[in-house]
């Protein structure tokens, strides 16, 4: 099991436009899933990928994206965007920790990123990307959720409450990359085990 | 210095609705020129993509991305797509091995694939991404042209011109990944070093 959770800080939590998506960086929210989920001939039925969106109107908003179960997606932005709306149109009126079920292998929640995180703690190893980390190459295990921000980064106080959960700081090399990138870097490093 | 060549077998040569980026696989070469030109607080002005479009109803057609002098570009798919488009509509009336400049940084010709890496190949060394070669790790030069196929691959004459030309077969590893995949695990590799 691979497992990939995305922050996005300006995530739009309302409906957006199709036609500009890098208003409040869906596009790059869109990009992050295509990497996670799909190789070039089939999608990766043991991945998922989870996106916080806390931008405007409506956060936070946790869309789930589960390999197993997932149909009709392609790795193209405009179906990937397509399918983010529906979610957000879905879960317009949930209520905190409220989560339902959108269409098959994707659900929407009313969720905080911290909250996940520390669910998560209990029983996975946090792995939190970041350019002052340890080389992925270095690593033995590779089991664990990996966490990343978009082009803002996690805030400082984000940053501490991985600390506090003992996340591993990983780095991928020197360049400061879009979450997308990391994500198939990533990938690649555990495919080569 | 680094250099990409993407050769999109099925890529439309002639006007594509913007809306349906998957029709002739646009978005595939999208995501692969975003990837090469990317990262996430800058353009990488190091480096070029060279795209050959050899899909109905105008092939071939050859569309260059200089990292050096481009402008007015955004990763997203929708953006690349709307300057391929523009490409292709002022190289419409082409004569083979004519080129001109759509806008700063971008060039469209009508040229072969083949006959553009048989000149490439006088100068510079020839990389052939695939799931056959040698593992990218032990290389140690990265000197030379990124040789890549879309979701069909390339051609087995091709492969056979590539043999020809001393190209050296590369592998990233055991997935068979989008070229905009590839292009990420090879600028990796170039940055740590």
């Amino acid at each position: 099991m691979r497992e990939f959770v995305l922050l996005s800080l300006n995530g739009r939590t309302s409906e957006f436009d199709l036609n500009d998506l890098t208003f409040g960086r869906i596009d790059l929210v869109c990009r992050a899933v295509s990497s996670a989920l799909f190789v070039s001939d089939h999608i990766r039925r043991d991945t998922n990928i989870y996106v916080f969106l806390n931008g405007s109107d409506n956060p936070p908003k946790m869309i789930s994206f589960i390999g197993e179960t997932i149909k009709d997606i392609t790795p193209d932005e405009k179906t990937i965007s397509r399918l983010i709306l529906a979610a957000l149109k879905k879960g317009r009126s949930l209520v905190l920790e409220q989560e339902i079920e959108v269409s098959p292998g994707i659900r929407v929640a009313k969720k905080s990123f911290e909250k996940f995180v520390k669910e998560k703690s209990k029983e996975n190893k946090l792995f939190y990307l970041s350019k002052k980390g340890t080389d992925i190459r270095n690593l033995n295990s590779f089991q664990g959720l990996f966490i990343l921000g978009d082009n803002l980064g996690l805030p400082k106080k984000t940053e501490k409450l991985l600390k506090n959960l003992n996340a591993y700081t990983i780095s991928l090399g020197p360049a400061v990359l879009f979450a997308s990138h990391c994500i198939i870097l990533v990938h690649n490093e555990i495919d080569r085990k």
